[in-house]
């Protein structure tokens, strides 16, 4: 299988990253952040979630970041929504996409959720009804598909069993996250190939976390498997909830440099993305979470 | 090219990690750190430099660290010769295996050793000879083969040149370096197999540098190769003269949690090689640069 030509990077920074940053940047500079990254060549960019303020305050102020932002052409800004609820809250503030999402682990579901992930997956029916109505597109993401924190190890077969049934509800593009990213390289292309086999490869991205300085790595055995769709995080913003100190998603800058020295191309230019990555890593009160970002600077 | 079933990992941190750190953890930790590689499963270590004192400080101690450890049963410890001379000084302190280096660009060599290459071969024939003559075994590097701070691109059939002359020369293995951490996956491959058109892939090691935290997914390409053995540096220790504030070499823990993820024997205990890591990061006054290191100290 040849790798793919070009890459759609889905930049989970501002929902994904700032949601697990102990330094909580205000709405001023949330929307800053998105504006600045809508002028790099992202194509997508994960704004924010309307989920409950009680569970994730740093989400608190959605509605606000949606409204607040500028909107780039040819960009789109999903938002997580954990229910029919947040859809609507979604909606009224403007959102065009959505992301739902669940947990291939019934343990980590169950814990984060307060549902197991059949009721999970029923929640998002009325989502996924009223969004083909609205002409609005959802994305779903699959968590834990390479380890859990509470039952370890996640079988192939619920990862594919999930991934199958938010497509077949109608999400337009599963993610495949590592949530804890315990995966190395042959197990993320054995688990990526397995839902392959069910859900097409052009209905796929993949999202590592860099817990263990994996991510890059799994991301090129993934590509070599044909994905195309790869989410990551500018400055490596985040950090992990089930390892304290840990290191966040996937720096974005990271994976442009990757990709841009394999020849696929992503639109993306790579100094402004770091720029912005630095920027940003000041706002946060600490260095950058790219090597690349940080050696640009240099 | 099935990937190799175990990885013999060359463990640099003691000479080229602390060579490119701001901090000089004084001789008796270095002794210790050596010490405690010696007990993790590690079977190569590079100790020490016998190189001059006047170009590099760090390594002024090389005769005191290198009779100051205690050999594991099994270990070998190469030490840095740039010429006979250092040969000598590191044959007097007790050396049993030595490495001679050279880079693939000649604007590099010439800024770095003060020759050209072939001016660096011809010092390195004398050391081989007597090597030769001792049963002591001789390491070679090549150094920028991915790219140079002076020149820019390394044509590879410079690379494959140096490589092919250290090896005809004498060197058992040949490490082949990317100085500046500028390499990508596709390159990376492309490089090591080219030099493997030339010398046998069982003499050769790969050498990255995480500059831009490409490393351990050059190191994936590099392993589909079939390469066998991999330096890196416990902690990520080292840096980037060429770019301030840049990260070091490609962390051992790292290393060793892909390999053994991808089924790969090391034989190394990662707990403990990371409890290492961590213990030299609190001596250099900072994290360690090991993600994973980071992740198993949670």
């Amino acid at each position: 299988m040849p790798m793919p030509s070009c890459v759609r990077i889905v930049e989970v920074g501002p929902r994904d990253g700032l949601q697990n940053e102990k330094t909580d940047i205000g709405t001023a500079h949330k929307i800053a952040l998105i504006d600045r990254l809508s002028q790099t060549g992202l194509r997508s960019i994960e704004a924010t979630a309307f989920v409950s303020p009680k569970w994730v305050p740093q989400m608190a102020d959605a509605a606000e970041v949606l409204a607040g932002i500028t909107r780039a052409p040819g960009v789109s800004y999903p938002v997580l929504v954990p229910n029919l609820q947040g859809y609507e809250r979604a909606r009224a503030a403007g959102a065009q996409e959505v992301a739902v999402f669940t947990a291939a682990s019934e343990a980590f579901n169950r814990r984060n959720t307060n549902a197991g992930i059949e009721e999970s997956l029923q929640r998002f029916q009325p989502v996924l009804e009223r969004a083909r109505t609205d002409g609005v597109r959802v994305r779903g993401y699959v968590s834990t598909v390479l380890g859990c924190p509470y039952q370890g190890e996640v079988p192939l077969a619920d990862v594919v069993r999930v991934a199958r049934s938010l497509h077949a509800m109608g999400c337009y593009e599963i993610s495949l996250g590592d949530t804890i990213g315990v995966g190395t390289p042959a197990k993320a292309r054995a688990m990526l190939r397995a839902v392959a086999a069910e859900v097409p490869m052009a209905a796929l991205a993949i999202h590592f976390h860099d817990t263990y300085g994996q991510a890059l790595a799994n991301v090129l055995a993934c590509l070599e498997e044909g994905v195309a769709v790869v989410d990551s995080a500018v400055a490596g913003a985040g950090g992990c909830p089930y390892a304290k100190g840990a290191s966040g998603n996937l720096a974005s800058e990271d994976l442009v440099y990757m990709l841009h020295g394999l020849g696929i191309e992503t639109g993306v230019d790579l100094p402004q993305l770091a720029a912005t990555g630095r920027w940003l890593a000041g706002l946060l009160g600490r260095e950058t979470g790219s090597k690349a970002g940080r050696a640009l600077s240099a």
